[in-house]
């Protein structure tokens, strides 16, 4: 028996997950929750739905340990991380990435690695 | 100046998100976190770790929309998505797609298209 199967078609062109993740106020590392992840999830989720991307699927997160340089969003099926500190970051996401399938350079995180 | 970068080096090999989403008792879809999914992810986060899996983060995640066939997993960057309900189905998921890249037919969802 094989122990992969053929790839099954993606249930979403671009699933997004927004860090949501909350630790404690004295926390040194900070949280994305209390940088305002979670009303930036919800905005961008209702912008996608504005623009029409049936396709593609916004949702909350635990931690993804990039507490430090969130609130944190990651693209999949690419792998492309972001910081998403504002509404127009996450304006630019939902229209240059998951509308057209670009690249917003200035929010990349792992950028220098990429570029190097 | 150019929309798309190279693609970064990815975080993880294998990024886990582990449906946690609590629908009220009586909603006809049922949801993962009443059939055990934040247990299950806590297990399969242990298992991941004991077999040194350092390149594989396994998340918490809001509603990823299956909820009927549920506990359900997706694993990227591949996006295969799983119905997880036992620590068994847990323990083989690590194994032999998280260590071994293998996938474990019996769990995946969407096979039948895949196969088809």
């Amino acid at each position: 028996m094989p122990r992969k199967a053929q790839a099954p078609p993606p249930r979403y062109r671009k699933h997004v997950f927004v860090c949501v993740h909350e630790r404690a106020a004295d926390d040194a590392r900070g949280c994305c929750a209390a940088k305002g992840s979670p009303a930036l999830r919800d905005h961008m989720r209702q912008r996608a739905k504005e623009l029409g991307l049936s396709d593609v699927r916004i949702n909350r997160a635990g931690c993804l340990d990039a507490c430090e340089t969130g609130p944190t969003v990651v693209v999949y099926p690419e792998g492309v991380w972001y910081r998403c500190a504002t509404k127009e970051d996450a304006d630019e996401i939902v229209l240059v990435h998951l509308q057209d399938d670009g690249r917003v350079l200035r929010l990349m995180l792992d950028r220098e690695e990429a570029d190097g």
